[in-house]
């Protein structure tokens, strides 16, 4: 990616985190970015052509610090940390968190972002299946755990508990606690029984 | 509720699950209900007191379709249709989630929605809670289970999916479908044990 480029699609990212979609225009953008709205449709060709590029920028970031959590324990413990990851106080995480958050909810009135949108989503979904896939099969999640269910459960979860945290219905603690305790429960480790 | 105040609250609803709740304002309410915008003020006073009754008009309505919904099987399976209940092709309830989802989102920028949002996510959590734990209590869901942190990951996660549902990512079905292979997960009859 170009650092103009990439300058520009982290513009929109914060542009979209603090103010919103709605009512968000592509000269909004230029002057967060501190370039020419005319550069802005040369590379993108609308508003709608940014916001989808946007969208998948917001994506790669989200991937780049799920990685960067993954700390060194077991397979299972880095899966963990990887999910955790959605959840954390830096600025960063927070800014991408209320990016991707707002547009998940402005699709339902901005149908152009629909596909782009479910295109990141379900990249997330398979990325956390196949994880999820790889430490079943390395002994470390029960057997009976199905990831393509437990990868759509977990990041719908991850999203649901998000939205409470930015708006401050939750600490940071409080959802990171909750998306923790239900991970034990949906992607269990083997052999871990708990008394029914 | 008097019948002109309830007529004022539904059209919010509309309003507000059709338009968005950013950039609303009390006179596009006071047409889609048909009265002047004056006798809005005189009954919510300003924008946000409007807002914080649509959004316990709109918790509420949801309320009266989880408890229709619930059929008369067991009283886990009562649990089960009454959680399922919050995604379904009814037009009420797709209007009534999309306002949710949306009030949801943009709590983020209109802090003043915050609390009365805070408050109607725990009514729900809590009402929640206690049916799991009169379910729990009557023997027929694992006595491993939390209430508590049962009833937030699972309202949390039917948020995640509803707005995957209301954005088309997620069929009416599919979305069904994984909420309720969740809550055999989260909350599992007692003694259903599964391979490990």
């Amino acid at each position: 990616m170009t650092s103009r480029r990439e300058a520009i699609l982290r513009a929109s990212a914060t542009a979209i985190a603090e103010r919103g979609v709605r009512g968000l225009r592509v000269s909004d953008i230029a002057e967060v970015a501190g370039v020419s709205p005319g550069l802005l449709y040369y590379h993108f060709k609308d508003r709608d052509g940014l916001l989808a590029a946007a969208l998948t920028y917001i994506n790669d970031q989200a991937l780049t610090y799920r990685q960067a959590a993954s700390g060194s324990g077991s397979s299972r413990e880095q899966l963990v940390d990887y999910l955790l990851a959605e959840i954390q106080d830096l600025p960063e995480v927070v800014e991408n968190s209320l990016a991707w958050n707002e547009l998940r909810a402005c699709a339902v009135y901005e149908t152009p972002l629909r596909e782009p949108l479910a295109q990141a989503s379900r990249q997330w979904t398979t990325e956390t299946a196949e994880a999820i896939r790889l430490t079943r099969a390395l002994g470390e999640i029960s057997d009976r755990t199905d990831p393509e269910h437990a990868a759509v459960t977990i990041t719908a979860l991850t999203e649901g508990l998000s939205s409470r945290w930015l708006s401050g219905e939750l600490t940071t603690d409080a959802a990171r606690t909750h998306l923790r305790i239900a991970l034990d429960i949906l992607i269990p480790p083997k052999g871990h029984n708990r008394p029914r």
